[in-house]
């Protein structure tokens, strides 16, 4: 099962909010469904979300179509309301705007873009798959345990993933023992949708909560962390998963490397650095209940920020399709060899 | 209701574990149930933890010349039991060690000294939160927030608290504006008790997932990082709920103050450096199921590790109720003025 596939003009998504304990395809039809499963994290991940959102754009073109409606203007309209969902995530954003742009050449030339936007998200996940490995053989001191943070494996892609794709690689030439997952509140991607990946890979793990991230890191518990990126600024400060930012200080401190993984689609040149990049806050409800059961007392509100930024001198590597970026070096995410 | 209480031979705990749900009160009447207790987070906090372990002590006393037995084997077995629940938690340790050292002028004495206790904590607290407090009116920029981690309040005392009680008196000086309580997972001190204790006190706070502290403290979103610790080694490093050491990153990268807040009674003088200070490892349950329902899938372990150590150059102070050390310049916890 792919996480996100299109047939018969219909978006299949594999919803991520009732993993692990069920696995249940979405067939969507329509642009506000796709907004919906957007928001709610029935599809999430950076490179994921730029499938979505090129495959909205392409659902929409295909209902106005049918309807006898004004393509541009669907699309279009299609185009805001999905680019509102996530702010943060600039795949999403990307992967809209490359569909809106074929488009001027016709819909079937946009179909067959945002189609095609599956593809070239395996090809890119095999590629920093590959070139991820080979840096870990370079940067590990040997067989030595992985922390990863949220969830980057195939369900945050089509297949294969990004950071975790670089981890399932990686534990393929043995270089990896074990993978510790923390869990990634308030959602827990961590413990539910990474943990389901690597059991059914068969790649030994433990999760851990947030907090103790950085306490395995200055213990020397693992070797590096490895995580993925929803927006990468032109300096290469990094925004990820709330969390990662405390992660990254730890592994500086401990002389540990922090691996982005991310395609190019991730690093976006118009914003020059990570202070520029707009935070989603998330509603209070997903830090103050649980499974529906309310934990903290009646009246209680949360702060809920979904992503951190991690400046451009901690990330030690980001591994894209194409390159290796070191911003610990001064190497700038914008400027291309 | 006091968290912890003595009265007729008897130990009264609020049942810490069903908060804020439900304020249950246990009376406790065996060392059995009370390390029951201990382990089970019925009654937790470094504070409390150490009035616990003098009045288990007492209990075994209580309960040996009832039934007839040696008072000196069975309070050196209630000893051995308790001292082994926690293994972090040096007050523990510290109040069980004060009444063994008074039974040796017979039990009256002993008994005395562990009732003693409950009042010293009170004077304790009243003291450490003065002293907090005319620090914060020092070290904050003007009116601020402040971020707090797991519970330190009057729930980890008998009444009052030791970071919480700092931050009450700081709020009640006009210093503080809003508390934000990280809830501390696994088992949610922070936004079941510190959260319950906020509310009750009509001190505005909000919840965030740890995850978020250290991007909250980069953005400047609170002025000070106030703690609590269950061991403070010789040279400073001290040992808190997992989660305390990204908290700290973030406040030194981000010139934020660290403030600790613990009795004397925390700081071990036999520990040289946080490298000596056992970290208790909890079960895998607490991370991998809430409320009784799995979250993560079959077959999955954790890692998780309760407490974590933070190294002294990165405390800005300690506050004891006897004086204000400042591990980051150099004073050794250990080393009395």
């Amino acid at each position: 099962v792919r996480t996100i596939d299109w047939k018969n003009s219909t978006i299949f998504l594999l919803d991520q909010t009732v993993l692990p304990a069920e696995e249940r395809v979405l067939a969507i039809r329509e642009v506000a469904d796709l907004a919906e499963a957007i928001i709610s994290l029935r599809v999430r991940g950076a490179m994921a979300l730029g499938v979505a959102g090129g495959l909205g754009i392409a659902l929409a073109i295909e209902r106005a179509r049918e309807r006898g409606l004004d393509l541009q203007t669907a699309a279009q309209e299609a185009a805001e309301v999905l680019k509102a969902t996530r702010p943060t995530a600039v795949n999403l954003t990307w992967g809209i705007d490359r569909v809106l742009t074929a488009l001027t050449l016709g819909p079937s030339a946009a179909i067959d873009t945002a189609e095609a936007l599956i593809e070239a998200d395996i090809r890119a996940c095999r590629a920093m798959a590959a070139r991820g490995a080979a840096l870990l053989r370079e940067l590990l001191p040997g067989l030595s345990r992985v922390l990863t943070h949220c969830n980057t494996g195939a369900l945050a892609a089509v297949e294969w993933g990004s950071a975790l794709g670089v981890i399932r690689a990686a534990h393929g030439d043995g270089l990896i023992s074990e993978v510790i997952a923390s869990e990634t509140r308030p959602l827990l991607q961590g413990s539910r949708l990474t943990a389901w990946e690597l059991g059914r890979l068969d790649i030994p793990y433990r999760i851990c909560v947030d907090a103790a991230g950085a306490s395995l890191i200055a213990s020397r518990y693992v070797g590096a962390v490895i995580t993925g990126a929803d927006r990468i600024a032109a300096n290469g400060d990094v925004a990820n998963k709330i969390g990662t930012y405390a992660h990254a200080l730890a592994a500086d401190r401990s002389g540990i490397p922090l691996i982005v993984v991310a395609p190019e689609s991730t690093i976006d040149p118009h914003t020059p650095t990570g202070s520029g990049i707009p935070v989603e806050h998330r509603p209070d409800a997903e830090v103050l209940q649980w499974n529906g059961s309310r934990t903290a007392p009646p009246g209680a509100s949360a702060v809920n920020p979904a992503f951190d930024v991690t400046p451009a001198e901690l990330v030690t590597a980001i591994v894209t399709e194409q390159r290796v970026i070191r911003p610990a070096k001064g190497e700038l995410a914008a400027v291309r060899p």
